[in-house]
């Protein structure tokens, strides 16, 4: 007979109380670490740059099940919220703050879902790490990027990763996420010849250029998607010229592209599709490209089965495979081992009033205690 | 037996180093008036809102020869410049600086051109005057069209104008401008709906949306010319989004278009052209229209003819008569009386190391004497 499960609303709580917006900490990681040490993990702090870092572990042997968060949050913005963002306070059966959804609800639910597994499983086989950063929502130069370099050196890197990023989408565990899409932005500035409006055959206008090359780029869908991912975009998010005299034909034009990418290109094939389009001009240009990530997709198999299983059995419904949103560290983390993301209902995440429902938090805990079942028996 | 010719680079440097940016004045009308009044010219100063202007005649007369200018120019850009643009430095023979031909070069040709003619002829039948202005290169409020009307309340209006903006084309006197085409200025501010560039499908992109009716509206030429005058053209001379956050869709975007038309059109019809455009989007829109004249014709007559008599004698060959370019003052002198425009040659107006050769303003010198010479005799 199990007993009472435990509740994740205090743990959520506590670590809501921590103001520890990106790269603060604000002892966020200390409330894990003392809640971590009396279930037997080893705790390891690391700081990279301003980032504080955790890497929990408990027992040696694989299989190797790691749980991947964060512990940052975005700020909470200027206006719009009813309650102090950092009270954490719980009216009508909702918990409000910061972190609420994304994701110190999801941690303290893992707790509390981890607590109750061990209880019933006091020696479970192999081993349950956590990854948490505190870098997630900023430049994610200094957080989970560097803790697998000090994990892949010591031999640590887990048999399959599970990311707690609300990822559910109307109800809990509707959505297991096993892919991202890839995202790069390019920055373009098309070079022209400078002239009076009145002469365009003495100049040579740039945004009449520029203009070309966008419609080319956004006339029709890069491709129509692929098995697991939707259709790539590309999102033109500036265009610049600087130019207040009417009768002045300017000298360049600048323009900014969001690119969200399938596993049906990589940021190098879709350098060379946005250079294919400049040279159609036959103008000078300059464009620079910063990729934060590649597509990735983490192909079926056991993991996905086992986290599908343990849905089933506290949700009722299968849940789908997706690949869709922005990104988050699981980006990091496939490129070592199998990843995939489940955690709460993302509705408030970022906003005024971010907010999660107690009785969501507790059913997370109970399906994240089905994880480990699942996952490691 | 003549004397040396008037050298009009002295003066033309004096007027280039006041850095007369419209509406700014800086001294340049002061320079004109302190040449003037030797030469036996009463000076009028207006005082329009931000604009001086200066209208000086000598002589009460008819026939009544105007002279009209102005002393503003364009601002000179950030880049591009060998020299200081307000320097009038003088290297190989040629002089530079904002303005050298845009139109302060051709104001002290003008002046030189006089000076040798008053001194040939001290008493000349009729009258000369000089009407310049420091808004020609703005919004022409404040400028022409205010002080035409203070002349017609004084029983001033010329016989006969000829404007000084540097119209030839290839070599001086190339060409006669007997009409101009009108100008007009679109200002667009297109409406989406601003969103995460991740989720462009909650979105609705005005960058997309205007890069579509801006690639409408320059794909094709508007027509093919009439039977005085070159094809209509449209040019973008603006394109503003000021978003800074490569993740996020905006919630509008700005266009500015510049349009020269030709006596098939008229402001009315291409304004409806514009909003045709911009239905096609269906999106929501607004549109500022600024005309600053509408085009017109000066039919040939005995002003033309003697105008066409000085180019032949100066430079060898009969002028076209012409009515390309950008918009001039001669849009409002065109309401009052006949007018013409004859000036030096404009390929580098408007841009970097802006500059005119000083053997061009010597012969642009000879040639407005020649001018008064076949105007008055």
């Amino acid at each position: 007979m199990r007993n009472a499960p435990t509740d994740p609303l205090p743990l959520a709580q506590a670590l809501i109380r921590c103001p520890s917006v990106t790269p603060a900490d604000a002892g966020a990681l200390g409330v894990l670490e003392a809640a971590l040490r009396p279930l037997g993990f080893t705790c390891h702090r690391m700081r990279f740059g301003e980032t504080e870092n955790l890497f929990a572990r408990r027992g040696t042997e694989g299989p190797h099940f790691c749980y991947a968060g964060h512990t940052d949050v975005v700020p909470p913005g200027g206006q719009g919220w009813t309650d102090d963002p950092f009270a954490a306070t719980v009216r009508d059966g909702v918990l409000f703050g910061r972190g609420a959804c994304d994701m110190k609800g999801g941690i303290a639910a893992f707790l509390a879902g981890l607590t109750d597994y061990l209880a019933a499983n006091p020696n479970p086989p192999g081993s349950i790490s956590l990854l948490i950063t505190g870098d997630e929502e900023g430049p994610a130069k200094d957080g989970t990027v560097r803790v697998l370099e000090w994990m892949q050196e010591r031999g640590e890197i887990p048999d399959m990763a599970l990311v707690g990023e609300p990822t559910s989408r109307a109800r809990l565990g509707d959505i297991v996420k096993v892919g991202r899409r890839g995202s790069m932005t390019a920055y373009i500035t098309l070079f022209g010849t400078q002239g009076h409006s009145a002469y365009p055959q003495r100049a040579d206008n740039p945004i009449h250029r520029l203009v070309r090359v966008l419609h080319r780029l956004t006339a029709a869908p890069i491709d129509q998607g692929s098995e697991f991912f939707e259709p790539t975009t590309l999102q033109v998010t500036g265009f610049d010229v600087g130019n207040a005299a009417n009768n002045v034909i300017p000298g360049e034009a600048r323009a900014m592209l969001n690119i969200r990418f399938n596993d049906l290109h990589t940021s190098a094939s879709l350098t060379e599709h946005l250079h294919a389009a400049l040279r159609a001009e036959e103008s000078r240009y300059e464009m620079r490209i910063d990729c934060s990530g590649e597509s990735f997709l983490t192909s079926p198999g056991s993991f996905v089965d086992a986290l599908k299983r343990a849905v089933e059995r506290q949700a009722g419904a299968t849940p789908a495979l997706d690949t869709g949103g922005g990104t988050s560290d699981a980006r990091f983390l496939a490129r070592y081992c199998p990843v995939a993301e489940l955690g709460g209902v993302g509705a408030t995440m970022h906003k005024a009033d971010e907010s999660v429902p107690v009785a969501e938090l507790r059913d997370l805990a109970a399906l994240y205690r089905a994880v480990l079942e699942e996952c490691l028996g």
